[in-house]
């Protein structure tokens, strides 16, 4: 049975990301579009998701009764808001189906929701769905508690589009915060964000941030370990904004034959130390 | 008494990699030179080993009589041969001192002699000392093992300076090495060493590699995990051949309070998996 | 009145470049869509241009006649065939508009045709309409003659999709070929294209190309000069299929207020030796 | 005659930096230590110049009559101070020989003092001797030029070794600077040297700088150019402190079959504007 491809239902089909979620579930082997969701009263309800998402009709036609679409599908995946993936976490729960969780900015008592919910269904959840950026963070961390802070300095840089409003990317604090955690000292204390005039000499055990913008990057990120006469960089390139849900997408696979519990990405790459 | 700098000798101290652990050792906190030997015959035996490397003089003349040399002794830096890094195990076992073995080429019996010797001493051997290129084999095996081969190609890209008369290099293949055990393939079946004309697309599953030669590199290793839409990168970069020496100076200091036994720098990185 | 929006054609309407030449002159500013042309007998004829390329409707009727469509238009932009270019250059010249030439593997007889077209209008033609990869290719040419071959080695190196079926890039030999004109040297016998096994020391004066090969990257290039003790890089680095497109629309502009002529990317881009 | 190995003078002979010229001298072909000079008192005077480079005696024993060793000589390097550089400068004319200084912090007075003895010698004066730094500023202003400024955004992007207390570094200003008379404008009133917390949108014709610290980096810097769907890189990396001392020998041997006048680093490389 697990051969068949695994039925998905995207929720918040009326959405960007919902109708890139709907073109990827189109693209990918193993994985087929099951039902699409928006909320009651949006003006995508009853059109076809497919036309909706620029690949010409599919007939799946845009419902707002997520439990009837949970129903007979295998997994949801869901990149809305916290008020409606909590709704969405219990109905996914009673259907027994795998949830994917992409959506930000849950409360703490959204995320007891979620961990209530995750008592009888499989739920993969990240702020981060990609696998590239996930992957790295353990790595950054593992490279952190290996090199003596004495030896070795800790930079992150990063690079995005001219329209970004904000410094450093919150993918680099993350990164960031994997380094710290591997050196077990507090990021926010070490971190060494503007250089500018006289400086200083490095201050050992620092991290240290320096951003570029311009053009239209999606993403670089690097993490490099400078020391005398050698320097390790761990970099990760975004070059499209489809990976989120393609991780999406990975996750839902790899929950197929899990039993009930709340995942991370790190699980889903093997890459738990739980 | 740990407090103590470790004292160290320094066997082959005629050499070129003799002398230049003769100045690391000088440079390096926490460690100081013991004794300094080079083989019985040399014109270097009864030299000032400070002078010999260009440190000035430092009162350590060199001897020919390891044995004698090491008794007071806290550690050994060897990257000679195997001949006398055989026998200098069994003096260092004898003597109860750590021993650093960088000596390439021993042969199976060698090791066996090397591994007699490591019930009553404490040896770390490895045929790459230095600490970036340990740490990146064991996460290039890591993100190797995390990320699937149908979604993931990888490719090694190496660059030395002009004199370089073999491609790859020992370092690319070694990180090749690692990228294929973990994905438990072989690496000669499935690598790809050359591409020219009409390559056909590229065959999942492979690894490739790339070489560059220019000036005066020392070393550039990229091990570059390409999917859809992002790239992960790990990269190390060597601008100085002491990271050896620095390398072995770190694995003493390391396995000064350690128990007997044969260690390898991923126990030094605190990274492997024994 | 060149502060109005210059009307554009785009020819080949119905192909995948003459659809991203719409939604492109669509989203430009200073650039309208005044018409767009397909073969007659094309099933798009009739249709509404704008629908086409996923824009939703924009009044602009796919029509198969383009002299009718050039005559009140101040450009075309011609990414098709050789057979076509050569009667769309014959109109162009006629009705005095812009004529920007993207259309690969003309003939010596083509080539003879579009630069009589020139005396009458103004033609921009390259083979690769991308802003910077010429200007690399300039760039390389002036380093390669500056820095002495005896000491600064030169190595292309090139990083494409998985699914590309060739090696090197044409990009990665147009920018060698710049490096050997900018050393009076011939490309085909001075480069090196495979490196494996014993490969002996670098030739001095070999340009060396290397190639890489994953994901789904657009196309990356590097070309690096590595001296003793230093290195010089220029890299290119595309990460979207419309930069030729963009290319184009930049030399339609730079072209309308020129005098009749045949121009190259390098005119547009202010760096023609000419 | 210009067959013959060009003899140089090195004076400044007993400080670091005459010291690694003697090397550099001793290790090129077509040049040849002539002589070398430091202060009168200096306690250097009488020795070996050979022993005191750690070369092994030599047989030129340093002096401290710059006019007796310029005498016969071809060539002078000249890595001092103003006032040294000032009276050197006319002792070079007064014997005809090329003089090459890589001497900084000279005052207006300084350079006048230069320019008329630039009358009868021939001079290449420099901030920066390296060709690498002077053919990438050359390169970097007309990619700025061709590049518009409304499309493509520029970044500097540098690292040094964590011991550097001043940031961004002279060399990245030196490049700003070079991408800034490329388009006209002002540097300083249009940099950005901080990027922290809230920025908003990059701001248009902007040239931003990022610093890293980190290791034994002896110098890397990017500028980039980054532009909709592609980016022009141009980096140099520098591994190796020696690259000044080779260049002024480059100079050295450029000038010597030049007429009298002042020259820069970009007249060596051919590639002055004047």
């Amino acid at each position: 049975m697990s051969d068949a491809a695994m039925k998905l239902v995207v929720v918040g089909a009326a959405g960007r990301m919902g109708q890139a979620l709907i073109r990827l579930v189109h693209g990918i082997e193993g994985v087929t579009l099951h039902a699409a969701v928006a909320r009651p009263g949006s003006p995508f309800v009853g059109k076809d998701a497919g036309e909706i998402a620029g690949l010409g009709p599919n007939g799946i036609i845009i419902g707002d009764d997520p439990l009837a679409a949970f129903l007979h599908a295998d997994g949801v995946l869901d990149f809305t808001t916290p008020a409606t993936t909590n709704e969405f976490a219990a109905l996914a729960a009673q259907a027994r189906i795998v949830h994917i969780i992409g959506t930000t900015g849950c409360s703490v008592e959204d995320e007891a929701t979620i961990a209530a919910a995750a008592r009888h269904a499989r739920i993969v959840k990240s702020g981060n769905m990609g696998l590239g950026v996930n992957l790295l963070s353990v790595l950054v961390e593992q490279a952190a508690r290996a090199l003596d802070p004495a030896d070795w300095d800790i930079e992150v840089l990063e690079m995005h589009h001219k329209r970004k409003v904000d410094a450093p990317s919150g993918t680099a604090l993350l990164l960031g915060d994997a380094a710290a955690r591997g050196r077990d000292i507090d990021l926010a204390s070490n971190s060494v964000r503007v250089r500018d005039g006289h400086t200083g000499p490095r201050k050992q055990g620092t991290i240290g941030f320096a951003t570029l913008r311009g053009g239209s990057i999606v993403g670089e990120h690097s993490v490099i370990f400078a020391g005398e006469g050698e320097t390790v960089t761990m970099s990760h390139s975004a070059t499209d904004r489809t990976i989120f849900g393609r991780g999406a997408v990975k996750a839902a696979l790899w929950a197929r034959d899990k039993k009930p519990g709340l995942y991370s990405m790190l699980d889903v790459l093997g890459l738990s130390s739980k």
